[in-house]
């Protein structure tokens, strides 16, 4: 049976890269079911795209996983398609870490193979649009069955680029903080709350919430937390017991 | 057969969440069509959700209808699944009168369960993203099959919150008006004109036509009615003969 | 087999047109695959429409592509259905250029029919959406088997309207023009280099590259090459080797 295949780019929904995109797939792929994960990632931000892929996948059935987010498409960047541990799943893309935290939060790649020159390709494969003449065929590929094996050439796993993160708060436990839901806290000194959600709290209020994914999250009330906080992107940010 | 699913919400395209929420339903309902009406409702706006649902659902086969258009998630409202009297379609949502205009468009409700508790609902459903945890995995299962009352608790249909609109001018017959088709006309004391369709009109006129969902509209031509007779929402508008 | 449906249009995600059009579609036919070319076409944009359609088509499968930018709706335009020379690709849409580009790409039109009174229009069609209530009941059909000369009246394939191009530079050959990949040349007196990718240069660098499409392009790495040169739609531009 077919597989299904999930797309997530920073395409944008403007032009006809998307559209082109499940064109190529319906040619080769005719009966697979192609889920757009999202196309709104922040252009060329691999960080953003690994998150959101990491996030989503989850609630995905396995399947083939293609996420294009790649400043360097034209350069050197390798092109594989991987195996992970857990489930069958197979992910399409750049070996540039946008597919390193969901393989990650799948067990791992067991097997890894470098795409640039597969077989797959479309012909005349432009140097600035893989998504259309790389990623998506191959994946059309493997989700009619090909193995992964034929679809390019084997790579150790140890070998593709690893994401690098300030710091992994993703697993961060709240229950161990010694914070307590509905009691008062500060954020970088400043009062705040831990609430279940924006309906516990008035307008303008700091909260500390666990968010829709299980991650701990900060947030104003009908405002920005960034901007109440003055945070940037990899600002540090101190939780005590109020 | 497994049945279509529409989607209508306020959850926009620049994240994962439309993403997410087609890949749940992927998982439980492979075989479900799922058509997005629109993800592009004014945040919270109940008013322009219901009456986007309204006008679209007759267009759309009969099938699982999810409105989620939901400014008090996490806090008391409820969420229920409908089935109304026509077609027999099931609508599923906040019970917030999203569902309302809709419902009793085809009929009224005539069968409801308050699904906040469904067994169908995902584990450890998050407070604030109904959307994925709640009413897709209930709709796919309700594609799938499953009857209406395994979904949640039986409610009487009377007990589901209607919208509140100032005046429903849906119905007005413009026939009855006395108006005639390409006649002059004042629209609160402005000349304007009786018109099928902008083509028959010069820039900048203001004119009344039936829109594409045969309801009374007011517009001008390249311009901006709003702005021209200073209206804002519920705003009291006299047409008469000219 | 029910064939492939594609959809090209101005209409934008913002609303429900695009869902709508989706909606009477799987009334129809049930079965068919609908690809989403793009909705981000400029609003009324005949020629953005028809170079879009043209260059995404070859990557979609043989079946029935709908294109819909559409500023004279309601007025005395033509609605056509025709058949192309190539692979039995059957274009619906407007009769004002938009379909042109797209049919000559695949060695013109050989049966061209008039649908703007087909008995399969939806019953009270409004004179403002054409996609939904003419072009996509009609394609729906088609995309089900019925025969072209079912759903309209016959035209000549002279009759119908050209797109007229200050200059098609699609197929100019880049290989004519004396110039070397990685060579210097001039873009209307400014320094340029005839470059692969962005990859190759530095930003700010002007460059004429072969884009996506087998297109020759002019851009600024990380600025805008129309700022750059001041130039406007239609603009000369003259390129020397340097």
């Amino acid at each position: 049976v077919t597989k299904t295949i999930t797309l997530l780019t920073d395409y944008g929904l403007d032009d006809d890269f998307v559209g082109v995109c499940h064109a190529v797939i319906a040619g080769i792929a005719p009966d697979a079911r192609v889920i757009d994960l999202t196309h709104g990632i922040r252009r060329h931000d691999i960080r953003e795209g690994a998150l959101s892929l990491r996030r989503a996948l989850p609630y995905a059935p396995a399947g083939i996983h293609v996420a294009v987010v790649d400043p360097d498409v034209g350069a050197e960047r390798r092109a594989i398609a991987l195996r992970v541990a857990d489930e069958q799943r197979i992910l399409v893309g750049p070996d540039n870490g946008v597919l390193w935290l969901a393989a990650q939060r799948f067990g791992g790649a067991v097997e890894v193979v470098d795409i640039g020159r597969s077989p797959h390709r479309l012909r005349d494969a432009a140097a600035t649009f893989h998504g259309r003449d790389l990623f998506c065929p191959v994946a059309a590929q493997l989700a009619c069955g090909t193995p992964l094996g034929e679809v390019g050439e084997p790579l150790e796993p140890d070998e593709i680029e690893p994401l690098h993160m300030p710091l992994d708060v993703e697993h961060a436990e709240l229950s161990a903080t010694g914070l307590l839901l509905g009691h008062p806290l500060t954020i970088n000194g400043r009062d705040a709350l831990y609430a279940t959600t924006f309906a516990d709290v008035n307008p303008g209020d700091l909260i500390l919430y666990e968010d829709a994914y299980q991650t701990a999250a900060i947030a104003v009330n009908r405002g920005s937390a960034l901007e109440q906080l003055g945070l940037d992107r990899d600002s540090e940010v101190r939780i005590s017991p109020g």
